[in-house]
């Protein structure tokens, strides 16, 4: 049978200096995270298909590579459909594994837990550029504190690492779940209609306002309502006043202590780190995942259309697992959208070790070959690169490839 | 639908003590092998199914976990077996997803290409203590040099990395498939009884001359080819001498340049590295996998009765995919069993920083808790560790905790 030598549909090869690039993001990440606290934590790939179809996924939940079953268990003749087919499948993001990791090891953690976690996702997407069906997530949670402390720490880890990672001038979107539905009862929607709605206003970038307005009056809601909704948005630059103002407007509304909590994010955060990004109020924020309860995050860059990092709190999923409530809050970067950021800006990647090059003669004898090998390994001792290997006929071809690869030293060694 | 908080069978999650020696050791493999030259690249956990049941991969190819086709593609009506029903699986090894990888991109990447892969692999294996489902394999390959320089750098890179993990008195044993056929013919016996042969031989170690002995009479061979095959074994203390004495017995039915070749190996790794493991020739070592050609060697380690590394040459894997011969030899460390052997040697991982918690009185007000985390923030810009967390009611146990997790400086701020 033929073998294919491309990857499989949707998913890529990750060329060396792609990797390169992959590490020092992957070692900023870890070596940041880890000055803030965070531990890392790593889950199977493989996750079973009653977790994975428990409705906490939302739209990935549709696009899950299934396994089959194995052995006695797969009965072709008396499946009835693919679920008797299968009892595991591939992961589609790493929070649901980590609920169900705390519910199953909360014991041995400590508490608040901490946790760091880069690793593969699958998900069965269209394939189209730039988006593939294996990617890295790299999410940060903290579970157990229902303080804001955990968004604060959340807020500040990441963009001490979008910093670090030479990111300037980005914003952190922020804004609560419960901002947005007692907005929504501010203006008189029903709680039934809440989740349409916000899934309409999570458009406002896309559309405008305009576009807005029109989808929601042709959804059936009240001119009324939908007008008063978007009067609420007309107003407001970000800051830390407009929140008060906006929130004031809601009144009782809104839950007791939720705008102060918010301003005490913002502030403190603006005042602990020493600045080079915005953070901003955004009452049009809705973040996609139904699982958020309270505050949610974004950021987003000048000159890159969707955000590069975002989160938030929710309170109600670990106890899904656990069976016992445990508040939530987690932030994850676009790990994926910021390598093909960085790529495409030739961000070069910081070493330490010279790359040096040992080019040899075919003709040389055995002893002197090994004495130019043990030079090498002096070299590599000391924590400098050595390639050894045969000189080539075309040697300026060979000189130039390897400049390209970064070899800033090339010493050929001839037989007497 | 209750939801399952263990992982799936036969798979596990990873704490955060595992992990941090997991980071430490995979650290170390990527600054010793990038500093003899490797670069590392990564495949697809998945990977086409006609690759995976290509016969390249021996009992592996039973283990595979197959992925449902999804969509139109999959048919429950009309799939007549197992094989209608999927399109891909996950890799069982990082040899395959290697070959297909350099057949397909072996234009842009240079000659010889030096691969280091890290990454997980997956094999539906019956259940057992230490031994996973899902488990990191760590292998470099040298893919285009026919030379024994190949051989030479692996070997010494794998030895170096294994002294910087702090293996002492390891023993790379070595060998050459040709030196088994060469063997088994100049015993009398039939080209299509080697690799049968070559099973029973692999079992020495196992059973003894003795087992040995008996099980390949019973298996039907000439008294007369077995009794000189055992007898070929019987002197031989693996040094370079032996090594001679064994090839020049062999005469004729040996490869010209064979032992000559794996001579030169021993004589460059001994005198090019500065010691600290012996190189030993065993002419009873087989190797399981089919797809050897040329030389084979692992690393065995006083007190661990299976081998810890093992690779050789394989030269025609490649040419299956891309229809060019291209030679290549790899080494691979069994990872995950150096990962256990650390840890029960309570392996304590080198840190440069300090762990620093900060503790906060519940009480703090907002501008108070605002200082302390741009402290917080100040130390972790300088490398530190800082854990800022809630100050707990019963402080001692807090303490304590702390201390288990490895944090040495632990601050507390009261409010006034």
């Amino acid at each position: 049978m033929a073998l294919k030598k491309t990857p499989v549909t949707g998913m890529k090869d990750i060329t060396p200096a792609e990797m390169e690039l992959r590490n020092y993001v992957m070692d900023q990440v870890r070596s940041t995270y880890t000055g803030f606290g965070f531990t890392q934590i790593e889950t199977p790939a493989v996750e079973h298909i009653e977790n994975l179809t428990s409705n906490q996924g939302g739209e990935n939940e549709k696009l899950i590579f299934k396994i089959l079953k194995r052995g006695e268990k797969l009965n072709l003749e008396k499946a009835g459909s693919e679920m008797d087919l299968t009892d595991s499948g591939l992961r589609y993001d790493l929070t649901l594994p980590l609920s169900r990791y705390y519910a199953n090891n909360s014991n041995e953690l400590p508490s608040p837990f901490k946790a760091l976690q880069m690793g593969n996702v699958f998900r069965a997407d269209r394939p189209q550029r730039g988006r593939f069906r294996q990617f890295m997530q790299c999410d940060i949670d903290i579970l157990g504190d229902e303080s804001n402390l955990a968004e604060i720490e959340l807020i500040l880890a990441t963009t001490t690492l979008l910093k670090k990672l030479s990111f300037k001038d980005f914003t952190v979107r922020i804004s609560d779940r419960r901002i947005l539905t007692g907005m929504a009862s501010y203006c008189g929607f029903e709680p039934d209609q809440y989740d349409n709605l916000f899934i309409v206003l999570d458009k406002l970038d896309k559309i405008g306002t305009d576009g807005v307005r029109e989808e929601l009056l042709k959804a059936g809601y009240s001119e009324d309502s939908v007008d008063k909704c978007m009067s609420l948005f007309k107003e407001g630059d970000g800051s830390v006043k407009a929140l008060k103002a906006f929130c004031e407007t809601l009144g009782d509304k809104l839950n007791e202590g939720t705008a102060e909590s918010l301003v005490n994010i913002i502030e403190t955060v603006l005042s602990s780190s020493d600045g080079g990004f915005n953070i901003s109020f955004d009452p049009v924020l809705v973040r996609g995942m139904g699982y958020y309860t309270g505050t949610i995050f974004e950021i987003t860059t000048a000159g890159f259309n969707s955000s590069i990092a975002g989160g938030g709190r929710y309170d109600e999923m670990i106890g899904k697992f656990s069976g016992q409530k445990t508040p939530a809050c987690g932030f994850s970067i676009g790990f994926e959208r910021i390598i093909t950021m960085l790529a495409e800006q030739e961000f070069k990647v910081p070493t330490a070790s010279k790359k040096i090059a040992f080019l040899l003669d075919k003709k040389l004898d055995n002893a002197s070959r090994a004495n130019i090998i043990k030079e090498a390994m002096a070299l590599r001792a000391n924590g400098e690169r050595v390639l050894v290997t045969a000189m080539k006929k075309n040697r300026k071809f060979q000189k130039d490839s390897l400049e390209k690869e970064g070899y800033t030293e090339i010493k050929d060694f001839y037989a007497d």
